[in-house]
């Protein structure tokens, strides 16, 4: 008989309430056969406060033991910039070698976006996760004189590039429209940037039938609210993704409904799958926040492991409940999550 | 008696003909006092082709003795990616130490936006322009193997930080509005983004009245998406600098209006100015390509050299001209600009 082993993570803010509301959906969909198991853990602002820690070594060996992970978000103004991004985020995704970030950009019917015309838009963008500036590289000398100089590291390994751009390569052949763009900043960047684009050229004479172009980042952000229908499947370093992604998001429908995968493919390490949007601590506790990028992101989840159906269920019922919203009177999180559910389990 | 020495770098595809234009509307609007000598310079694709030179030290010296710049455009798909960006525009703006990087965003009435409901859009970005991801610094080794490893060191010093930032709360200081916003990514660049984030609140200090926010560059797209009204000047790093330009120039009516400058303010150097759209070698030769641009950076050249009366005179035809456009066919690239001549002179 099957199962899932899942690692919750509800974190900080509205994390609790978006992922009680992602399991919900994820208990309702599965088969009356798999058997789910979930063990809950508290990481985050409380935590650290309270310890210290962000991330153990200890914590790590617990996690590697689930399938995958299901995380609400991480982060708390009280907690000082970047010690929970470092040290529990990006440590993670270091640490379990989640190398294919995976964001989708879909524009539902009946959703808003800030561009006029409601142009279609879907595509996926597949961002490399454990390179790139993200690496830590990098320090300060001098700190707090006037004469402080602090340098940022980029590191690019073919290794890297050529496991992320094949995977993106594989996703774009497995779509109808079999169109892969790069993004990247090769004309300025220029060492990262012929690393990236000569992998990109070689990995493209193994997908034939895919169709290939290459955008510089700054210009992607343009086409991105002129003409975002011209992507299909996009792969780009790990920076310009961050970048491109939330702008994605705001385009098709906004951080509410944006869902993504840090995404081990080869599963020696739990993949983790999360919302795009953070903790809003500012309406945390009062029911208000939208858990369907949580429920988008179990679907990826699913797909994940296999539960293809299931992962389709999901889109399908978030696709017919954002229709249906159009004019209706804002629910609560948990009206939203209940009424997702009672659709997936229909 | 006053005299402007200006250097005009027509360069590659639409550049010489949208700086025709450029200098036709600059002719129209200087004062019958003011001496306008002009030197024009052969840089670009097809100097490259028959020199292999980009940018020697000897045009460099030539190109000192002028008290300002105005370019067009540089680049042709003839050239392989790197080599004019890195040989000339690169090089000129880090031998003439143009370390702000002027760019205003202004949505004017009648101008379209991809954005839905046309929403007030008036804002600055100080770019730094001779640090950062820019220097050059990183490498490659085991170049085309398996084994490449590529990086790209961003470069900052609390020098370089400290006068754009400097510049940056001048400039919102003398704006109606008066609000700065530091736009980096301080959570996970972690290096640079204390060294900003520091410079930044230390120079806060000398500025009471200004009032400031800081916003990591992934939300900040979401919010020159969503809410640009938000923003009035905003400070940031070289390549942070360079997306959101382009995304800002594509809400707020498209890179046929983006205007720049890479200015030097303390004339040391000649500052450059140049429209913030590219050499567009498909519409190149055919009069289509729209002055406007190259007008409205002309305007920022005034305005650096004092001529602010001449500036706005410039602002206020461009924008009477833009809104007289809607509805009407399209002009051709003298037309729009002996319309502005006319305008400005009148
Ligand atoms: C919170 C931060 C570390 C993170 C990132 O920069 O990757 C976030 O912006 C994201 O996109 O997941
Ligand atoms: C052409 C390129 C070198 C340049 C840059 O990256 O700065 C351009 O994109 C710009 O914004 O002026």
């Amino acid at each position: 008989s099957r199962s899932i082993n899942l690692a919750v993570i509800p974190g900080d803010g509205i994390g609790q309430e978006v992922v009680a509301e992602g399991l919900k959906v994820l208990s309702a969909v599965l088969p009356q056969d798999v058997k789910l198991e979930t063990k809950e853990y508290d990481f985050g602002a409380r935590r650290y406060h309270a310890t210290g820690e962000t991330l153990t070594d200890g914590d790590l060996e617990q996690l590697r033991r689930h399938d995958v992970i299901l995380l609400g978000a991480i982060g708390d103004p009280s907690v000082p910039s970047g010690v929970l991004e470092r040290g529990f985020l990006l440590k993670l995704r270091f640490a379990f070698d989640h190398h294919v970030n995976l964001r989708p950009s879909k524009l539902l019917p009946g959703v808003a976006t800030p561009l006029a015309g409601q142009p279609e838009i879907d595509f996926v963008v597949v961002r490399e996760g454990t390179e790139g500036p993200y690496t830590g590289n990098g320090g300060t000398i001098r700190k707090g004189t006037e004469h402080e100089v602090a340098t940022e590291v980029s590191v690019n390994t073919a290794f890297g590039v050529e496991r992320v751009v094949r995977d993106a390569f594989a996703r774009a052949q497995a779509r109808p429209r079999k169109k892969l763009t790069l993004v990247h900043k090769n004309n300025v960047l220029t060492f990262a940037g012929h690393l990236w684009t000569n992998v990109f050229n070689r990995v493209a004479e193994e997908f034939p039938e895919v169709t290939t172009d290459y955008i510089h980042v700054d210009a992607a952000t343009i086409y991105l609210v002129t003409d975002p229908g011209r992507f299909d499947v996009i792969v780009t370093d790990n920076l310009f993704g961050d970048i491109i992604t939330d702008l994605a998001a705001a385009v098709s429908g906004g951080i509410g409904v944006a869902a993504s995968g840090n995404i081990n493919p080869g599963r020696e390490f739990p993949s983790m799958f999360e919302p795009v949007h953070g903790s809003a601590p500012d309406i945390a506790g009062q029911g208000k926040a939208d858990p369907t990028a949580t429920v988008l992101s179990v679907a990826l989840l699913l797909r994940h492991l296999g539960y293809d159906a299931e992962a389709d269920r999901i889109d399908a019922a978030v696709a017919a409940d954002l229709t249906e919203r159009v004019g209706k009177p804002a629910r609560s999180t948990s009206e939203i999550g209940d009424a997702l559910a009672v659709r997936v389990a229909g």
